[in-house]
């Protein structure tokens, strides 16, 4: 028996409109037939989400045809047939021997079986997704002239989201901004911060009627003495009087992303946080007016950083990064020297966390979307300094 | 202001003999210095249990030096400090101008700050851990004849756990427990997917008292039509009678890992599952009976085949991994053909899932531990097909 198709968020149409933008890419690179390994680019060209890139897999995508190749282990292959748009034909599995074998692995077999179909082309290969023995093979199985490097081609696609990709990137926004809530319920004093993570996930993973989340990204909870660095999970301490906590928290929907970061601190907060917050609020207003169309990466951290110049701060880490499927997209960031020219339909994280001292930081940030004018936020979570 | 060090659960003592080991091993292999990129092993040397492996960072291990030197971007020092077991200035951090610049990256600034260090030395590098362009810049700027591949060396260490480390996994193992104890209460006819994979991942980050948790591994909850493949996510599908369910569910405590896999059913199960079910209870004790010191992974996996082949079932995938930081460990495999020994304190995810028609699987797991005699199961959940 086989498995159906699950119910598909993005049509047919939607993913054939990707795969033809890759295909221009593709010839504009001179590339017949790309093989993708970023597990990203295979989410955006197909539909699949689960995770299975810890062990080999290629997303085969040849100009003349119009629909991709699949080829994953043998036992991923009834999700790969359930989650991707293609026919059932297009998915195509290696043998379970090729797992766990120090001597050969799914590329040897996936090279092999793609030999007529390659041959005397030219393949695009994502060496930056790529480890250096697996490249190294693919390299000399292929030939080195053969092979160009495709690294961020389909990654660069990805930056300008289509409206379906916003809607689904508003719904996500929804679950952000649930699982902010509930952590604004529960950091008090007393809490464990374990509680309070646990309970942000639950928020994460139940989604909303009209929001489905398959997965999410974890959730940073950062408390006192830990609020002078970002990226840390939870622990198992108990808050305080005086305690701050630091939290990064976001919302998947179809593995699209949103995040929300907010500062939160248990009685009254000390007076260089307050000050922070006032800067950081200000420049926010001021990155959100510079990111139009027309305006590159770069103005809105200039726009944010002179303003909190003004007020005797800086923030040395950029100001944030291209977000869509999965947390961060390697392409654009809104950092000085960052040239990238915004156009409508691209989204960031606007990430205006400042870890300044080793024990002092302060996080604020918004998930927006560059539209013909303003940029619009989507996400909405009250834009405070939480008073606990 | 500096921030202080974590409480750590385990002590200076294990980790200079963790380094000690490594040290003998690079040289075994002429390795003057290893440059280590694998966020596991990272964890493994310093207690460092934050995921910041998008970017780069190393840790330098040098032969000559009883602490190693761990290196990161700018924003994570603090949180490096505070996390890992060295002295502070044991970690350094390169600047934020070297984060989503297309022309420089952490990796300059590591092979420049270290490059008196190593000259005339030989350099271990885990290859396998670093993307095709990070490695190729990397044997360019040290020289490709003063670089020795390292890929496994630490990996290989991990497999034999220390009882301190098998103390954290009989931790991890009680979450683990709680959290399928949690599956089985919430599984029921007319509960939502995602409501289920909410409650339990809420169990395996709230921990227990006396097994803090920091992370843990996505739980895989798939059901019909979605059980004759591993890997899927939850979706927000309706349980109904009939229903099957195969959940893949861990605890983690200090990043160590424990994996437990349960089918369940909603109403009378399938005549052919349980078949199946009583083939692979009776597969796994003799795989457990086989998992004794002397014997090789390959007499596990063996074992467990002759049983369910007597049954009429077989099982393509391998019978499990080595398990501890993180969820695999890419050494040993419960296969045919791996001819690991087996020793004490070895552990594995005894990996019992078997996908045998796209719309047909059934998953059993148990995490065990070498011992002198007969290995010992650390996940001790009811060994049943649950009906629910």
């Amino acid at each position: 028996m086989t498995i159906p198709k699950r119910y598909q968020f993005f049509n047919r149409t939607e993913f054939l409109r990707r795969l033809t933008a890759t295909k221009t890419e593709m010839a504009n690179k001179g590339i017949d037939i790309l093989l993708v390994r970023n597990t990203a680019n295979i989410t955006y060209l197909t539909g699949y989400t689960s995770d299975t890139s810890y062990v080999p897999q290629f997303l085969v995508v040849d100009a003349r045809e119009e629909e991709p190749t699949f080829f994953v282990r043998s036992i991923d292959v009834g999700g790969a047939r359930h989650l991707s748009f293609m026919a059932s034909e297009r998915v195509v599995d290696y043998p379970e021997t090729y797992i766990g074998n120090p001597h050969t692995d799914g590329f040897d077999f996936i090279a092999d079986r793609i030999g007529a179909q390659v041959r005397g082309k030219k393949i695009g290969l994502e060496l930056a997704s790529l480890t250096y023995p697996q490249a190294a093979k693919l390299l000399q199985v292929f030939g080195t002239d053969r092979v160009v490097d495709a690294s961020l081609l389909v990654d660069w696609l990805r930056l300008i989201k289509s409206d379906a990709e916003i809607s689904v990137m508003r719904r996500a926004a929804r679950i952000a901004e649930a699982a902010v809530d509930k952590a604004a319920e529960l950091i008090r004093a007393g809490a464990l911060e374990c509680d309070v993570a646990a309970e942000v996930l639950a928020v994460q993973a139940r989604g909303l009627p009209d929001a489905r989340s398959v997965t999410l990204p974890m959730p940073f909870i950062a408390s006192s003495p830990r609020t002078g660095a970002p990226h840390f999970n939870w622990t198992s301490d108990r808050y305080d009087i005086g305690t701050q906590v630091n939290a990064e928290i976001g919302g998947s929907c179809e593995r699209y992303c949103t995040g929300i970061m907010r500062t939160f601190h248990i009685g009254a907060p000390p007076e260089r946080l307050l000050r922070l917050h006032a800067a950081e609020m200000e420049g926010l207003e001021a990155a959100l007016a510079a990111a139009r169309p027309g305006n590159t990466c770069s103005d809105v951290a200039s726009a944010f950083q002179k303003v909190i110049n003004r007020h005797g701060f800086e923030k040395q880490s950029r100001c944030g990064y291209a977000i869509g499927i999965d947390w961060i997209e390697y392409t654009a960031s809104l950092q000085a020297g960052d040239t990238t020219i915004l156009q409508p339909n691209m989204t960031f994280h606007l990430m205006l966390g400042n870890w300044i001292d080793e024990d002092f930081g302060y996080v604020l940030s918004e998930t927006i979307r560059i539209t013909d004018g303003n940029a619009e936020t989507l996400t909405n979570a009250p834009r405070i300094l939480h008073v606990q």
